[in-house]
């Protein structure tokens, strides 16, 4: 028996491939790697039960033909379906981007689970289902969901396209929505994008905002403990959970501050104005992780430890350490 | 200036057409009469005022083109989406059809309408994108929302798609959270299902299900009226409301017997088995018009007068009077 996950060659899948090979599954990864690379899987690429596939999730034809290979060797009893595209502002300019990467990706792997009866799906959905909900409490039973941007708008599309599968095909589904996650291999995010400007312009670091803008994070090592225990404890057809820090979080000021700590001490840091960085970007939110809390898991690091982790692990990673 | 009515050769879409017409507009419609058929809009199609194509939407090539040309002749000011499936069942069968025919024709007339810089859209939604939340009472701002058909999933896809829109490139979206409408020309229903059976064995209605299920109608004539109010009223950028009728409903049961009394009296009703009818229909709702009522419009018929009405209509029109 197997386990397959899609987008395992970016930043959530690579780790998440470690950890299940860790605990003795066979795992398959499927990846186009338009986002994700090799590179992120070095440390596991010649693991005896790991095997990785170059497939291109938006053609169902090529998917096809690879999942049922994968499932003929050794049947697939459940599908980490992760592959998505990761880059918000990418999908504000091109909304194709979004539809593509993350929705048609999920439609598909629904698909082709009804053809083959594998019948369990875990989902990497996105705390931007819920748009801006102003000050409400952003609770998994809130509502109503007007997602800001067309990222936000394919992960909620593909929840619905879930929900719907669980009514007709599927056993059991895990939903979880994902807060900002940090950690390595970073690919994108306000870390990476501070400690590269800083190596351009060391002396100055330039932000885009005035820094007040306030966010909650999760290391990425506790967002895939996180997973596993909901797949292990949640016990509905239909589970969604938020995955979060259980603090109200950490300013872009504060970020920027430990990257120059740590990258480049001494630089100044000079802030832009407005709270929000670009379109689609909810500027603050109270994410709620009470459900999860509930269920009997929560979060060791707060926000600033992660981050400060996350910071250290990512001046190493880009000065190649 | 004109308005472009997508899906225009379908049920709603003709009715709406017409009442358009009435008020003055220049209208365009598109549709690719898939589902709709020329002889709904039979009653408009010689209107100085009123332009057919053709147009399969799902390929945003001629989209573009035919959509273009319309604009050139006469700026089309604002859409009104109406084109999707709406065959649950075949979408319980295939979701292809769902995501083909309800959320890429959204997906398609939002990316073109961010190209030809047309601003304001209204939106044909469904009360299934709140899927079943049990005796919860359905407010637009309940959460969570799983739809359980891909129907319904669909429905919320086009809404996230379009809440990203409005605040990428719309200036105003309505979302018109259409209840079960009834009324001529009808193409698919309980209603015609019924008739049609009865033809078939004039002495002997076999009704799916046993009878108990409840649902509220609306009859189109006042859909159309809800929708033309809320589009004058609703102040925000994005406007969502659920239209329906004020009460709860009327019996799948009453609907037999309303239509054995018009179309075959004396027949006798046999009713099945539990109170689903298929995979992805809710049993039963609470659907709140209470944030319709408070903008100011109320239906002036009931469920169970709408029922009366339509049945009326759809006998003389299958008995082709």
């Amino acid at each position: 028996m197997s386990i397959l996950i899609t987008g395992v060659a970016g930043f959530i899948g690579c780790n998440l491939a470690r950890v299940m090979l860790g605990h003795g599954k066979t795992v398959i990864g499927f990846d186009n790697l338009c986002r994700g690379s090799m590179k992120n899987l070095e440390p596991i690429i010649q693991h005896s039960c790991f095997k990785f596939l170059n497939v291109d999730l938006t053609d169902i034809d090529s998917y096809r033909i690879a999942l049922q290979a994968a499932h003929q060797r050794s049947p697939v009893t459940e599908i980490w379906h992760l592959a998505a595209n990761s880059d918000i502002p990418a999908g504000v300019m091109d909304s194709g981007v979004d539809l593509r990467d993350t929705f048609m990706t999920t439609h598909n792997t629904l698909a082709l689970m009804k053809e083959l009866s594998i019948r369990t799906m875990s989902f990497s959905s996105s705390s931007a289902v819920y748009g801006d909900l102003g000050s409400k409490e952003l609770v998994e039973d809130a509502g109503p969901l007007f997602p800001i941007s067309y990222y936000g708008a394919m992960k909620l599309a593909s929840e619905a396209a879930i929900s719907a599968a669980v009514e007709s095909h599927l056993d059991h589904a895990y939903i979880f929505r994902f807060p900002n996650v940090i950690g390595i291999p970073a690919t994108h995010g306000v870390i990476l994008d501070f400690i590269r400007k800083l190596k351009d312009t060391p002396d100055n670091l330039q932000v885009l905002g005035n820094g007040t803008q306030q966010k909650s994070y999760l290391h990425a090592d506790e967002l895939i403990e996180a997973m596993f225990f909901i797949r292990s404890h949640a016990k509905d057809r239909l589970n969604y959970h938020n995955i979060g820090a259980a603090d109200e979080g950490v300013t872009v000021k504060f970020i920027a501050e430990t990257v120059v700590t740590q990258a480049s001490p001494g630089a100044s840091i000079t802030f832009g104005e407005g709270n929000k960085g670009w379109v689609g970007d909810v500027p603050r939110f109270c994410y709620s992780i009470e459900k999860l809390t509930k269920l009997g898991w929560q979060p060791k690091l707060s926000s600033a430890q992660a981050i400060d982790k996350a910071v250290g692990q990512i001046v190493a990673q880009e000065s190649g350490k």
